[in-house]
């Protein structure tokens, strides 16, 4: 061992070297390759280059000693400490140096690439890798001399001290870079996008650059605003789409569309100008500009897709459904008028098919079936069912034409979810008596203090998880048969049960000032067409994969988040799985979204995986219509439901009743 | 030799070899690298592969023949020959098939590279190899059993039938793009920017496809509109930049945005909304829509190019005179408000320093010194004089502050170059008489008819290379000597020379209704200034070079293209030089954004040049102001000019006349 240098060791990395005594630690870690972040280039400014020092002795603050392996702090990290204290034993590794053997630990939050800590509902950890970094730079001052631009000098600079090469200019970058390099005094920090385009520049140190991720639903437009140098959520919004003025579905709008000359644009403009006033509204809860929003990233279904970059989605309303692409785009933001910093950049995730969208590729990223060995579902329910079904072997995917009943449209009583809405529902199977609970209250309908608890909010509908749940608890109770039919002779057993001309209804609630929320044959029917054509989309997927069961089920989406998945498996809209392995994947394409938006090499693994789905169209498979028909039945008549059954206790199916259905009135039961 | 195959010798490249009987002309071509025209891949819908076939045989145009070397007319050639008749003995050579030894020249119309015929003015043939090509394609439709995008088919076709890969697709396009596909009946034209970039698309076949070359001078905007697939010019225009309202030169322009908060942006705003005029104004001229515009090159001097930008130009204002950038920009025209096609692209030539700018670029591509072994100076006149001396081994360049006298500006007398203007001079030496001709007359002013001649016009003032003339006549005749006074003692000889004050002037016109047209002793020390300047700055490049003469001498720009070369010599506005290599480049800039938008690969080509050019700064070179002072003689004062004296008889120096020149009066000549 030399006198003239020291060892160095790096955790968690296990890196380690050989230094002059003197050497920055930022330089030595660098030399080797080691993760330690940094925005100002080791100027004692940014303080993201803190390192802890676990072996060799340094001065604790301020206080000097004559033995160390490690410099005494130095003012330019008092100075940073003042503004921004250290943590203990935390030292500024641009400044720090080598004065003997080292052990130093890269904490988390000094990594360029650490992980991103996520909610409970998301699968994994997102690495942080942002698109777009700031680089704080020095730039040489111009001479007579030597004539060359300013861009020049700064793009040497951000050669020598950042390695980047082959930068390109914003031109609103160019406009501005003069009086920022003389406002800064020859001191910048700039925004490179992808390590190639200067996007924004700033005069001095500049800390925060801030990404969007958006999930643009047919109904509500929501979005995470993130720290892209953290990675942290800084503010979260949501807001209807206005859109739904030209109509309330998908298809409505296309016919919109049709219809109306430039109703197309019409709507690209509706939905631009929410993005924008959601862009607005998340900057303002987390206290920034606007204009510090250097990038977007966005999914929606293609219909949502296509309007928002100005596309007729005409071909969509109609066989082939052709999308006029299916790729990820990266545009500027400005192209879509969005006001954001002049230089933010847009990704949009891609598009799968004509009914499976960018939304969907979203809940792929979210949730990579493509990382398991087990066989697992992925489930978005709205207007259409997106369903990915798949593993480290095969991903498939498909669309089926569930319509809104799941959304409570198409339902006598159906509503949003919202404060007064029937959201849980239990029916007694000896009275057929029901309680529920209703959005808004904490309390069941059968609990004292009920009534009072929803004087304000009434109780005024049924949301998409109480009909799953009141229909699936008529079935548990006896009231509906196995394909469907409320059964008629009960109404000498209970006064819920009553007719409606030559069917019958029952009567979940009745207020004292308005009509009786009733669930009738109908609506039976309604959500029997809607869960058969789901569970038929799923069961062709596994045909397609030659599988008769699924490992893992994920409910991704709104609906996904409120659901009892007990109960959709008891009408039978998914198949039978071990329910412990049923959950809600959350938001899982705003989560897409937003590992887009914070790790750029997630792009292209889902511009990949995109690739490598095997899209099944429903419309032209001939065993669809088969399926649909046998998923009818309640759960589903042919279904082998021993997961199902160990939770709840299914009925025994009555003798001999017809198949499908029918609206011929049914024998007492012997 | 065998019977399936037959040899095929293709002029003027001389490739050749053997193909099986059937092959088409074209696909033999192709495939042999032969440079081989056509827009439409092959289908004999544009015209453009036509050649000429010089042996073998083949039957005229409808008629049949038993033997022959070629595939009979066939029915596609002859609908193509209905719409477009083709010349005797061309045939299509996508349809014309081997059927045994032939030479086929491929006349320069059908070659993709061919040279662009120039005006006598240019220096070189252009290459015809735009950046912006058209391609039509016939792209598969799509279906229910592979639901890929339109615009991932219509890449597939571009692929497959031009070699175009890893395109990117510009979202205006991607809007129009499925309707332009159906109303084509998938049958389409696009555009590809350089290779890369789907820029235009439009249903069917589209033939052409057209470019602007700008130069933006700060007095006037010219423009050349080319139709990108002949490199012919369709359409030229020019109008007044109206940038002038704020400002008449350069410097005042720079001090307007200096003292207006937002001056710049309007001068910005100014200079936009003329190059949009002019376009619509060469647009129909051409009879096309400017939306056919998908290409834009400009020159400008680095005030202008900023101001065009977006870029406030007061650095520019004042030492060390800062560029924002010196590097070519690459932008859509669109980013600069240019409304022309959606995917129009613009290109900006690279500036050379703070007052060396893109407009010095163009000249130096248009006329490409480095080229030759001859010592070559390009001289373009303005407000400032842009410079560049050199040859094959080195160049370099610099601007010297002329001001505005050559332009007629701060001349008594002086006037833009318009009807009424003096241009040509000459003074009898014996009588000092002078005779003129006049801008708008065929007529000299002593010749019959010339007062009737000028009516309308009057004459009016003297512009800028009638002050040149004037001056050097003046001298030639006598009447100022070689230090610029001039001579107050022939006012005994004629009453054209006037007492003004304790100087004099000479008379050039008295008309009866105004005041006389007179050349005063500040007009000489004006011009005396301007031309030192200029010639102060080529004999530093001189000095740089270590060369004291120069082989050729090239004037750019109006006052290049209305000077006589002989009395700029007299004068020393330039070194000595055998009077037949000194001539007028015409708009050499304007040529240089011409070639920029023709041929692609001059791109590169101009910045690699302007990276090797040696850039010297006048103000800070020691010897410029020594230069400066020397150069205040006429021709100047310590100048060998062999040459000029092989063409006029040079007045004998008086004696002993004190240097510098002064306000003293003279004494009489002995």
């Amino acid at each position: 061992m030399s006198e003239t240098d020291a060892l160095v060791v790096f955790t968690p990395s296990g890196k380690r070297g050989r230094f002059p005594l003197g050497t920055p630690l930022l330089q030595a870690a660098r030399s080797l390759g080691v993760d330690v972040d940094s925005v100002c280039g080791g100027r004692a400014l940014c303080g993201r280059c803190q390192v802890l020092v676990m072996e060799g002795e340094f001065p604790k603050h301020g206080v000097s000693s004559s033995s160390t392996h490690l410099s005494p702090y130095s003012d330019t990290e008092k100075n940073l400490a003042r503004r921004r204290p250290l943590p203990s034993g935390h030292r500024l590794s641009c400044q720090a140096k080598i004065e003997g053997n080292l052990v130093v630990d890269v904490p988390p939050g000094s990594q360029v690439h650490r992980q991103v800590v996520r909610k409970a509902a998301e699968a994994r950890a997102i690495t942080l890798d942002p698109v777009a970094r700031l680089y704080y730079v020095e730039v040489r001052e111009p001479n007579m001399h030597e004539p060359s631009g300013d861009l020049q000098r700064l793009t040497e600079a951000l050669a020598k001290e950042w390695q980047l090469s082959d930068l390109s200019c914003d031109l609103k970058v160019l406009e501005s870079l003069q009086p920022a390099l003389r406002k800064g005094e020859w001191k910048v920090t700039v925004a490179v996008h992808g390590g190639r385009h200067i996007t924004g520049i700033w005069p001095g140190l500049k800390e925060h650059l801030y990404g969007l991720a958006v999930d643009v639903g047919s109904t509500t437009i929501a979005g995470h605003l993130c720290d892209l140098e953290s990675g942290e959520v800084v503010g979260s919004g949501g807001l209807m789409n206005p859109q739904i003025r030209f109509g309330e579905d998908l298809m409505s709008r296309v016919s919109y569309s049709m219809m109306n000359p430039g109703g197309a644009a019409q709507m690209t403009e509706a939905v631009r100008s929410a993005l924008n006033a959601l862009a607005k509204e998340v900057a303002r809860e987390a206290r920034i500009e606007v204009s510090d929003i250097l990038e977007i990233t966005l999914v929606g279904n293609p219909i949502m897709h296509h309007l928002l970059l100005g596309i007729d989605p005409v071909e969509l309303g109609g066989a082939p459904f052709a999308l006029a692409t299916d790729e990820a785009l990266s545009l500027r933001a400005q192209e879509i008028d969005l006001k954001l910093n002049a230089g933010a950049r847009l990704y949009t995730l891609p598009c799968i098919a004509g009914h499976v969208g960018a939304d969907c590729a979203g809940v792929i990223l979210a949730e990579r079936p493509d990382l398991s060995d087990k066989l697992t579902l992925l489930v978005d329910v709205g207007t259409n069912a997106e369903i990915v079904l798949g593993n480290r072997e095969r991903l498939l995917a498909c669309s089926s034409p569930t319509g809104p009943a799941f959304e409570g449209a198409q339902i006598s009583c159906g509503q949003r979810a919202a404060p007064g809405a029937i959201e849980r529902v239990r029916i007694d199977p000896a009275t057929l008596e029901p309680r529920f609970r209703v959005i808004g209250s904490e309390l069941w309908s059968d609990e004292p203090g009920f009534a009072e608890s929803v004087v304000r909010t009434g109780v005024t509908g049924i949301c998409g998880s109480g009909i799953i749940e009141v229909i699936a608890e008529m079935y548990l109770a006896g009231i509906i048969s196995q394909d469907g039919v409320i059964d008629g002779d009960l109404a000498q057993k209970s006064p819920r049960i009553v007719a409606t001309g030559r069917t019958f209804a029952y009567t979940l609630y009745s207020g004292t000032d308005a009509a009786p929320l009733q669930v009738t044959q109908n609506d039976v029917r309604a959500i029997q067409l809607a869960k058969a054509a789901l569970y038929a989309g799923i069961r062709l997927l596994m045909d397609h994969l030659g599988s008769a069961t699924v490992d893992r089920i994920r409910l991704a989406g709104a609906f996904g988040s409120h659901i009892d998945v007990k109960y959709a498996m008891v009408l039978g809209m998914i198949p039978d799985c071990d329910l412990s392995q049923v959950s809600s994947a959350g938001n899982a394409a705003g989560t897409g979204a937003r590992i887009a938006l914070l790790d750029q090499s997630s792009r292209k693994t889902i511009e990949d995986l995109v690739r490598r789905v095997e899209k099944i169209e429903t419309a032209i498979e001939p065993k669809f219509q088969a399926h649909f028909v046998e998923a009818m039945g309640i759960p589903h008549s042919t279904a082998e439901c021993p997961n199902l059954r160990a939770v709840v206790t299914l009925p025994q199916p009555k003798a001999a009743a017809p198949r499908g259905g029918g609206r011929t009135r049914r024998r007492p039961a012997p």
